[in-house]
């Protein structure tokens, strides 16, 4: 899909004169280098060079008591042997859809929800609603969701544990946002209420740094068998190198204090992008997140998201379309603004340049969008 | 399918004093750990640091110019945009797999083939024959096949060159032991002389290390934005550490040295193995291997492979049960021995061990081999 939305990501990405609101990506000034290089020299010097030689398709032993440990602390009850790491959380998402989708194919989504998952939700066949009662799976990111970086409605919580307590709904929860909370401590997992009926899927990528490709799965235990044999004919097992980094890395590192650290730098990252788009774009309106790398913005005004994404790049600025999102068509072109990777000192200059672009493209004659391909059932 | 064979091997695994010929694993010792480390010092250290950010689907582009340039030196007109970069060759036989097999479910296989693909073809509904003519795909290892260590037979290949170019066939040549060659250089790829029909699958697992998890697909032109979709869904991109740190390490190695340093390795304690089977267990046949890892061996004898590796564990030696291999049932019982990672003056005795498990084994009465869960169609 080099559609043309990608293109013009991929010339934004190769220019440094632009302020990217797009990619949500994690600051790369905070991942831990030292830290990591310390851990690579431990990891590279054992004796017969685990880090470099096949492994097991479930993941190194120490990472998965790391992993389980740090969702006990969150009131899960899980063991290193409920964890099977993978190939980032794209893959977890992927082998429980695999696990969960055979026939009945109709998964619940929000109304905007992770672009990956959309795509591989689309690329498998499978019908998409709003509508839990319809559905036989729920992908839903309970703590802090991407795009909005909202926390799930409590509502809509406990009809979904409710239902799937009563087994008539599958839960793939996405965590992968849950430590990039702007207050309090990440809340308890759908798989600390419903294990029976959860897929809980994390990562390192956002609380630590994404090129080590390292998440997991925690499936319900009827399936542990079944996701072991997808992930190992999918491509047997996670990187060894990256699991024994992490390994090293977590033995002698204060993770939790770095990720307090994070949080401060996102959370101050948001309330001034919040406050330049207040200023410059007073009429777009947003919910403030209560956590995570982005802010959904509604334009209130109809329109082809590339077309105000050309605009954009013209002014020295970008971001990710808003139907790249969605489920279904909205009234309204809307936009997903990463503050994560953009220093706090450019974020001003960013939302002027945007709000520059948005003029100009708001003379243009208004069009409805046509990137929107496939519709939703409810 | 945590099987007992694979119970079995997992214990192996974990005792010391057991000589094995199980796993077909590389040899850690010849791992380059001082200039992987290099590398990874350079990687680390570049401005914004990309081997720990999110990359492109792809893979880097420098990586992919040096596996193009690696193909075009044997012959095949490939450049870095036709490359793409997978989590390990498992990952680009599973893209390849999904692309070809649509509805048309006939998979070409050898008698004996590389189990990770054997378990993944089966995983995915495919019918499995022997017979080009009644297949819609083949998967081939023309260079060094494994398990047999064997180049293909040149009538074979003129067939299936010749029913490919015909479009009646598409090849997936997995070339993972191409550069495991005993004798000479490795041949000209399928990729050469079919391109528009051959899935050519690659990696470094072989002839560096395992641990990085860094393979490729060069696919038909047609699939290539295919492929791209599906390894985004699958798991985004391939580890960026590990990409980074081979770009820095193909800068400034002499890979190609290190590569003939290897072959000689692996040569010696190939010619090493056979000269001790031959002597402590005269019966067993078998071909002398051009390259790769292992020695395929007929007892000529039936029973269950897993009866006799109980007893092989018994008396401190391991191997891989020749059912995990072949498509159908064989008369006789089947072993793979991999010399790969087996110290050259441990071999023999890991071989008189094999030969007294063998003579308690063979004091059992006989059984007929229950491993094969899957007729094969021909």
């Amino acid at each position: 899909m080099t559609s043309r939305v990608e293109r013009m990501q991929r010339m934004a990405a190769a220019r440094t004169d632009v302020l990217s609101f797009a990619g949500g990506l994690p600051d790369p000034e905070i991942f831990p280098r030292a830290a990591l290089t310390r851990a690579f020299l431990r990891a590279i010097g054992h004796s017969g060079a685990p880090a470099l030689q096949y492994g097991w398709p479930e993941g190194r032993p120490a990472l998965r008591e790391l992993i389980a440990s740090r969702l006990r602390a969150r009131g899960c009850s899980v063991h290193a042997d409920d964890v099977l790491v993978t190939s980032g959380a794209q893959q977890a998402i992927a082998i429980a859809t695999q696990l969960i989708f055979g026939r009945a194919k109709m998964v619940r989504l929000d109304p905007e929800t992770y672009s990956g998952a959309l795509e591989l939700f689309r690329a498998r066949g499978l019908d998409i609603t709003l509508e839990a009662h319809r559905a036989s799976g729920a992908y839903v990111m309970p703590q802090i969701d991407n795009p909005r970086g909202q926390t799930m409605n409590q509502n809509v919580r406990r009809e979904l544990v409710a239902q799937a307590r009563r087994r008539e709904l599958w839960l793939i929860e996405d965590d992968a946002y849950a430590d990039i909370v702007f207050a309090g401590e990440p809340g308890k997992p759908l798989l600390a209420e419903v294990p029976e009926s959860t897929f809980h899927i994390g990562t390192f990528s956002k609380n630590l740094c994404p090129g080590l490709r390292v998440g997991w799965l925690v499936a319900p235990r009827p399936f542990r068998e079944g996701a072991l044999e997808i992930k190992r004919e999918s491509d047997l097992q996670a990187n060894s190198l990256a699991q024994s980094i992490l390994e090293e890395f977590f033995a002698d590192d204060d993770f939790e204090g770095r990720i307090a650290k994070a949080r401060r730098l996102y959370r101050r990252r948001a309330a001034r992008l919040a406050r330049a788009l207040r200023q410059y774009l007073p009429r777009w309106t947003f919910e403030e997140p209560k956590g995570g790398f982005s802010i959904w913005v509604d334009t209130g005004r109809p329109g082809d998201d590339a077309d105000f994404l050309k605009q954009a790049l013209a002014h020295g600025t970008s971001f990710d379309p808003g139907s790249l999102f969605r489920v279904g068509e909205g009234p309204t072109l809307c936009v997903r603004l990463s503050y994560s990777c953009l220093a706090e000192r450019s974020i001003e200059e960013g939302v002027k340049r945007l709000a520059a672009a948005y003029r100009s493209f708001a003379r243009e004659p208004a069009r409805a969008s046509v990137m929107v391909k496939v519709k939703a059932t409810a």
